[in-house]
């Protein structure tokens, strides 16, 4: 039988009020006791008595079993959701950054507190990626997880691709539709999908991995001459973090903008939309696909997660415990594209096999084998102005 | 931590030997101890000891805690997987007819003796969509699930519509390549993604429903005309079971061919995929893809499912328990396009309103809206050569 909720929630936006109308009239088990705002004077919908600007309404009423944390400051999630799970509270949680920077913690205090965090909303919106990778994927069986983990760039990229818009045009549009933030960096530079990757990681193949030491690269740097070269051989480029296993049990990791051709099911996923690879061993390819951004996708999976505390629903992290367990490398040889300025880039980077070379007055590039440790190691280089690097199969 | 699985199979086809094969090179805490097959004097790869005809082999060793039934005979497979689960095994099968046909009861088995049947693989091939009914969306948050779950009807509909090939060569074509039987009336009539449809209910909507009472009608009449129809208006024709929540805790239940817009996900799922659309309340449409034919994609599910028992994992059939439980519906309003030969079928059908109607010497169409019921009750009419019932939106 399902238990009865009682919700304290951080934060009151699009989410916030979707997850409120819908509780309403559905009936589902659950109450909303209690919403903790930053802003006490903003107008709200719903009746005053319900918020308030004190957090110990929440983390201190033992009435409330249940927190959702809907704030963007990772630092005070961390904090929140810590102390609610040390308390006996089960949390759900959409945030990204916080969850892959603190998986390791998280886990061990659910562990001994016998509490449940769930966050399904962090990663894809609404599909539900971490409970298939967590439940139904053996990670002895796993090949690959792939996909378009970022709705902002690929909203940009749909916009370059599909209707010749210039990059900065593109962004500007993303920005006014609200899906990509003043400051874009986190989603065109690649870190929202890092953050994303390094929490499928862990319930894939069992692997705690700080997003710090994965290679992370964007779209940012995307010219007319790249749009061009894909163009001419029907690719498009899409942001694309990569999860594989190599030889010898180890996982590799990276974001990089990759040249998609007609023949991969992603090469369709447009705008805001979201989808995930799962390569299994005799399965085939799986796809997942989805609603990637905005406030309703991903109220969606907070409302899924919600609803399975109801049964006492937790990650169990049992690859976590398995004694063959993977781990982590960066010595990985992969394919890439690099436009150039500076021919000295191209001799420091050491590529281990150059596949072609291409020189004009105002486009030169490369294409070779490059080991993933040296463009790591060289990242700030490759990421300036005049150059711009992408994986092609 | 895992479980140590000892297997006894039941069938030893493409999937029986992809399973021996992963499981030897994988470190997964398996071994298949049995097989128990039909046919003694067939060449086998594998060595003579692991065969037997006899199926006390596995039902009466103790020391196979698992059976995974792969063979096609409904009735077969019922007895030995009661028989599997009363005496303390769990079973993994992918035999459609036999779990929708008596799914109530095995549940039941499975409360009383406290074992587990699951049989992700009898849905959709490698897509994990009884996994995700089961454990992700809750009973009062879904609108709707459709798709195209059977690989043959719509690879011959592929054929059909991007091929130009007529009906019957695509059907030779399918036969041929092993996706279609030679009697192909459980595909191509609609009856397979039935059983599948009903097994999506149970675990969508906690609704047990006999599979013979589910409306289904198939492709078989398609026809030159209906092709060219569907052409002008830039639809194809997609075999569509759907299972959809009306209004007052009913659900309705029905297997049509309908017309799809290109639009709609599904018109570009072709050949042997398959692909199931989840309409959840705030949360737009989820799509999940794979291949759905043949013997590796439901070994994938299979192989999960068996990973699966390690942990213990069964099915809980939570939806049925609820106190808000759904219940089974065929009165339901549809908007149907009807060709058709003698003008008295028509008349018959009783229309609710007629929206279109054309009349030609050798093609006379009729667009409206008309009760599930009605054409439950003349299906036999309206199946027969010269007439051809499709959903359009």
């Amino acid at each position: 039988m399902s238990k009865k909720l009682t919700i304290g929630m951080f934060g009151f936006g699009v989410v916030g009020q979707g997850l409120y109308d819908i509780i309403k009239t559905k009936n589902l088990n659950l109450e909303i006791k209690k919403f903790v705002i930053k802003n006490a004077d903003k107008k709200r919908s719903l009746p005053a008595e319900l918020f308030t600007t004190d957090a110990e309404a929440i983390l201190g009423d033992s009435e409330i079993n249940t927190v959702v944390e809907l704030i963007d400051d990772a630092d005070a999630a961390y904090a929140l959701t810590v102390r609610a799970l040390k308390s006996g509270k089960n949390v759900v949680s959409a945030n990204k950054k916080m969850i892959a920077t603190h998986l390791e913690e998280l886990a061990a205090i659910q562990q001994e507190y016998g509490t449940s965090l769930l966050y399904e909303g962090a990663v894809c919106g609404s599909i539900p990626i971490i409970r298939n990778l967590e439940e139904y994927y053996d990670n002895e069986l796993l090949h690959a997880v792939t996909g378009i983990f970022n709705g902002s760039s690929n909203f940009i990229l749909s916009k370059v691709f599909n209707e010749n818009q210039p990059y900065a045009d593109a962004l500007k549009e993303a920005q006014d539709l609200g899906f990509a933030e003043t400051d874009p960096t986190l989603d065109v530079g690649g870190f929202d999908p890092k953050y994303k990757l390094t929490i499928v990681a862990a319930h894939a193949y069992g692997i705690n991995v700080n997003p710090d030491d994965v290679f992370n690269i964007g779209i940012d740097k995307l010219g007319a001459q790249d749009i061009r070269f894909a163009k001419e051989k029907n690719f498009k480029i899409k942001l694309i973090p990569t999860a594989r296993e190599i030889d010898q049990n180890k996982v590799v990791l990276y974001v990089i903008p990759k040249f998609i051709s007609s023949e991969n099911i992603l090469f369709n996923v447009e705008n805001e939309n979201n989808g995930v690879l799962v390569k299994a061993a005799f399965a085939d390819e799986q796809f997942f696909y989805g609603k990637g951004a905005g406030g309703h996708p991903t109220g969606s999976a907070v409302l899924s997660d919600i609803t399975a505390l109801r049964y006492d629903y937790r990650y169990e992290y049992k690859k976590h415990l398995n004694t063959n367990a993977l781990s982590y490398s960066t010595d990985h040889e992969i394919k890439v594209y690099l436009r150039y300025e500076d021919d000295s880039l191209v001799e420091k980077l050491g590529f281990t096999k150059i596949i072609e070379r291409y020189y004009a007055p105002d486009f030169k590039y490369v294409i070779g084998t490059i080991n993933l440790k040296k463009i790591t190691d060289l990242k700030s280089e490759i990421n300036k102005t005049g150059n711009f690097i992408a994986e092609i199969a």
